[in-house]
């Protein structure tokens, strides 16, 4: 019997995203690597699945190699189809990302990268999702495939507690000035967000999300943004268990 | 001064829906109600926000009084909108449902209906959302009504700590036969997906997702999806920090 994992790769930038090119060649060795990615494009979807309409497959080729497959659907998607239906078998490991962009804090709940490494993990699979803290397309993410390499290789050895992923998050510098991986907590975000008014040429209005300007409630050196941004890699364990039991005590008042 | 207190109503299942019109019905009184919705259905949109594209927003008239605002975005684009753009000031209350159909458990990953009422106390809002065990359009949302107004009504005059929100589900039957309210944490599932997999007339592969059995791995009587099977109202104080300390100490081991 073939003992060599497989390890589905994917992300929210889509098939032809750099950082994907980039993980892939990181992770070369480990096992059979398999790339299944949206055909485009899917930042800020959150952890959407597709289904009112139907999702197709097309392979992508990098020359004369296939590269992986393209699905018309959102990062949770294609680890949900390729699971259930593409995959011979059930991946030892799920690696999402390189994503171009942090993913830090509340920002996670946004993230198409984080959501495709939960959806892993609600699948019983060891998952992980990985970012670089630039928005630079031409950013060096050889750093960032070091640090996704090493941890890839530590949850195939050790494997991870049922319900629970990592979230990596390298900052975009060279890897010689990198401090160290810092264990984190998710940073909280207060977003004081900005949408542009416009008019169209028929004199109709329309709004258009411009950006963010996100204030960390909780600055401490153990949130992730702070740590990327002081040169670590941040290390934060999550889980998708949303109970708030702190305050069930005093909502029990409340019945 | 206006002392009434805003209340922003939205759903996922669209503007039309049957369940945003009986929530609306049954907070009358409490507020100023203002409705921001999507113009289509969009469940299981997750905390999807749209940047991609602009935003239209088109009023939406019954008869000939306004009934509310239709966007063509996200349930989580609906509140960030509103609350930057079109109301007059912040709401109080944001209130998402009756959502047709559970947000138990792991679903509330996926569910709009959930991520509308985030998305409002990520913004500093107190937020509720209120969902019906039942996915036929023709159910009574009475009973849902008048269990989302009581606790709409103890919103507003204890507010809610910073960064909870209450998710509440409704069992589909006579509001007599309701046993009372239990206070729950969120069942974690194990999904058993379904995806058909078809050819369109030019034989061409597709696949589409039929269906989910859904396994609770922890069935308690305190399990969400668990209490309203049993005829409860369940009632889940929920939060957004995804950091799952408990793993903290042993991954400090990795590092």
């Amino acid at each position: 019997m073939d003992q060599t994992p497989d390890i589905l790769i994917t992300n929210d930038d889509g098939i032809h995203a750099p950082g994907l090119r980039e993980i892939k060649e990181a992770l070369k060795g480990l096992g059979n690597l398999k790339v299944v990615a949206p055909d485009s494009e899917r930042s800020a979807m959150g952890h959407a699945i597709t289904m009112l309409h139907p999702l197709r497959v097309v392979e992508v080729s990098h020359g004369s190699e296939l590269f992986g497959l393209a699905i018309n659907g959102t990062p949770a998607d294609c680890v949900k189809l390729a699971v259930h239906s593409l995959l011979p078998r059930l991946p030892r490991l799920v690696v999402s990302g390189i994503n171009l962009g942090p993913n830090t804090g509340t920002n996670v709940l946004y993230s198409g990268t984080v959501s495709a490494a939960t959806e892993g993990t609600i699948l019983g699979i060891p998952s992980m999702a990985v970012s670089l803290r630039s928005f630079d397309k031409q950013s060096d993410f050889t750093p960032a495939g070091i640090y996704a390499r090493q941890f890839a290789e530590k949850i195939l050895a050790r494997g991870l507690p049922d319900g629970i992923l990592l979230n990596l998050n390298v900052p975009a510098i060279p890897k010689e000035t990198i401090k160290g991986v810092r264990l984190t907590r998710l940073a909280r975000y207060r977003y004081r967000d900005r949408y542009d008014r416009r008019q169209d040429p028929r004199g109709r209005d329309y709004f258009w999300l411009t950006g963010e300007d996100a204030e960390v409630l909780n600055p401490s050196s153990d949130a992730d943004a702070v740590a990327v941004e002081q040169g670590y890699v941040s290390l934060t364990p999550l889980c998708y268990d949303l109970t708030c039991r702190d305050f069930m005590p005093e909502l029990e008042g409340w019945i």
